[in-house]
């Protein structure tokens, strides 16, 4: 199935052009990533706190403790929402009502199941630790059972979810009365990483690490395209 | 005030001693974000948005659309939570369990008020402005009555709010056997500007506007700061 079905959780009501139902580009905008911000309602009102997660094939996989309060209650089986924004641009208009950002969000809402098993989740682990921190996992030592125990990973289907994508340049209503001698553009924002910094203990001369450069090459692959 | 009352809902269960209660950290938090992601809960599931917003003093100003259905019910009472985040670097620890993110993360609860006076709400939209795009309001021109109706401001108060933060290093156990030849510390992340893409009608010759420079010196001050 390639296309996201669209249910009254996931219509875009504003600006529904920018809509997008292929599960590809949800597949993209999820990878993009590094955190989602995740949502559970306690007593009424809502929590939304950032959770590192990695998309799983059809599943996004959250990344938590089991001392957090909102993974207790999303272990649970409370409905839980969980979504990813990269900011790829300020829209510079004419107007300020035209002016606006580039942006890619995805939405995922469901229930999100903890992985148990501890073949899966030590599986899971490494995939979340493949996504954030590419080449890590094989660079550090294996977990140990109580490190592992003190991890809760939620697995949240991609069932039913929204992407909404703004890549456009700055528009302008043709009859408004702007001066075309304002400038009007896109500034295109990307996360980068800056020169690592070690900790006090590294020894002198201790190389680099490779995943240092694979964490950079996915940033660039995860920026936006700037025509 | 200057220290920000802590409630069973701003009480930080996972990792406690990263929970900040200075209200100075709040406004810095906020300060520094473009996009807050917003919370409304719809027939009992959250929904999870990024809207543009800006600090106002001891409120929290969102910007959305009278089109926008997260926005129709905040404006009608509903409690929201807008969580602000600054990823700030990714940290290479020794193992994957001690492995993390730094971060500044800000949430704010409660119920938001729509401005609704045109006074208030032009000096509102600046305010965001000024924010996103520091320098802009001044270069285009002025909003119509009809794009100011379009347009929905909400004021979320700063009453019941928390911070979390973590800028450190790489956590090691000091027993937990790790071998010091791997390297382990942080890699800062930022959020910076690319060259900026002019719209194809902005005329050959046009001068690239102050608000542009200001955008990347604000993203400048918006950094962690790495030791």
């Amino acid at each position: 199935m390639d296309t996201l079905p669209v249910t009254d959780r996931t219509r875009v009501s504003r600006m529904p052009q920018r809509q997008v139902t292929d599960r590809a580009a949800l597949h993209a905008v999820l990878d993009a990533g590094l955190v989602a911000h995740v949502a559970v309602v306690r007593g009424g009102v809502p929590v939304v706190l950032p959770v590192g997660c990695a998309r799983d094939g059809d599943a996004l996989l959250l990344h938590g403790s089991t001392g957090g309060g909102l993974f207790r209650e999303a272990a649970a089986g409370e409905h839980v929402t969980a979504t990813v924004t990269l900011v790829d641009g300020l829209v510079y208009a004419r107007s300020t009502s035209d002016s606006s950002m580039n942006y890619r969000c995805a939405m995922v809402t469901g229930v999100a199941v903890p992985v148990t098993d501890p073949g899966e989740k030590e599986a899971a682990l490494a995939r979340i630790t493949e996504h954030l921190m590419p080449g890590r996992w094989d660079e550090v030592r294996p977990s140990t059972k109580r490190e592992l125990a003190a991890v809760l990973v939620l697995r949240l289907p991609l069932d039913e979810a929204s992407v909404k994508i703004r890549a456009l340049p700055a528009s302008s209503e043709p009859d408004d009365g702007e001066s075309r001698e304002v400038w009007a553009g896109v500034l295109p924002l990307v996360t980068t990483a800056l020169a690592p910094v070690p900790n006090d203990d590294v020894p002198p001369g201790t190389p680099l690490p490779v995943s240092l450069d694979l964490a950079v090459a996915q940033l660039e692959r995860s920026a936006p395209l700037v025509r």
